[in-house]
């Protein structure tokens, strides 16, 4: 049985589509639009809120910890919909193997022990540029700019709020890798190769226990 | 024709055990001990000195720019090491694919050019110390602690003396894989799955070219 595997990217990586790719490659769900829609529907916020507030946190400099989340008296909404993803992710990755972009999914799924691939997409600002030029190409270079590096601090900022961990810290990654040198398709041929020698040994200790 | 492979790597994460495994499945040199004598030979010192002061730096709080170091009127024994060994680096790489471990071996081929693919080996700490004493049996949990820490410590240093940058961060490596979670074999699969993507590539681009 192949890993969940979580996938973290920096904006204009390709982490989304890499995973997506992945996913289809190895015939498991892909979450990610999903979550935001299915964490909606948990937390009985508008989509539309979810979508804005998803990886984005209006109380940056305070630090919080999951475990009393639910025993605090004031949650913010952008704690509910936290709460609320992350029981989305959980549950999607106790149904069995999937792959899961951003919200934090590797720290949330490590923090419960259950056993997944943990990997970090990265890309050279050059290649990070024109993948967001080649997405939303409306808009100028120096917005580009502007705009990797605002959706990369409220990444890290969303991160570190709610895990109290440095984002792209690469011990908390099994495999990172630089989308910008290595193209997309090598990097999903990668994910792939890894996901597929994990289930094979998987499945070699399962039948060790079973024989024993 | 495959690409020179630099491997940086956390002391007793098997960095050099999985270079050196690596450069046997690709059928290429392996440089790292070797990278030593081969240096000692070349600045004039003792082989015994250039392995103490091979990945050291008594000047640790002083910035050094290695394209200005042969107009200095001083050098260190440390600085003219480096030299030596960057020079060795630099040969071995104008000749072809080989694999080479650690001596800042990222930084001295990006910054001559060389195409190159960079890795970087890590582990957590029970798996570096667990490695590390089934190598040096005789010293106990708490020294090997001390020991990782201090190599880890120099490492760092002599990283970021020679080349002003932060070692480890995870944007100046192509891969960057943990050998504890892993396993030492699925690493080498990894690296040498994508040293073969990376040859075939570069024969397909070169066949274009010559067809055009």
């Amino acid at each position: 049985m192949y890993p969940v595997i979580s996938i973290s990217r920096e904006f204009g990586s390709g982490g989304h589509s890499i995973g997506e790719k992945v996913a289809k490659q190895l015939n498991v769900p892909f979450l990610d639009g999903e979550i935001i829609t299915k964490a909606a529907q948990e937390s009985g916020y508008a989509k539309e809120l979810v979508e804005e507030e998803g990886e984005t946190t209006s109380a940056a400099n305070k630090w919080f910890d999951i475990s009393a989340a639910s025993a605090m008296y004031f949650q913010s909404p952008q704690d509910e919909i936290f709460l609320a993803q992350r029981k989305v992710i959980l549950d999607a990755a106790k149904k069995g193997p999937c792959v899961i972009v951003g919200r934090c999914s590797d720290y949330i799924l490590r923090n419960a022990e259950i056993p997944c691939m943990t990997v970090l997409i990265h890309a050279d600002m050059p290649h990070r540029i024109s993948r967001v030029l080649d997405k939303y190409g409306d808009i100028t270079n120096v917005d580009v700019r502007k705009r990797i590096r605002k959706k990369d601090k409220q990444r890290r900022t969303y991160y570190r709020y709610y895990t109290d961990q440095h984002w792209g810290d690469y011990q908390n990654y099994d495999l990172a890798i630089d989308s910008g040198s290595l193209g997309e398709d090598t990097c999903v041929h990668l994910i792939c190769e890894l996901a597929e020698k994990m289930a094979k040994e998987n499945e070699a200790a399962e039948k060790k226990i079973q024989e024993s």
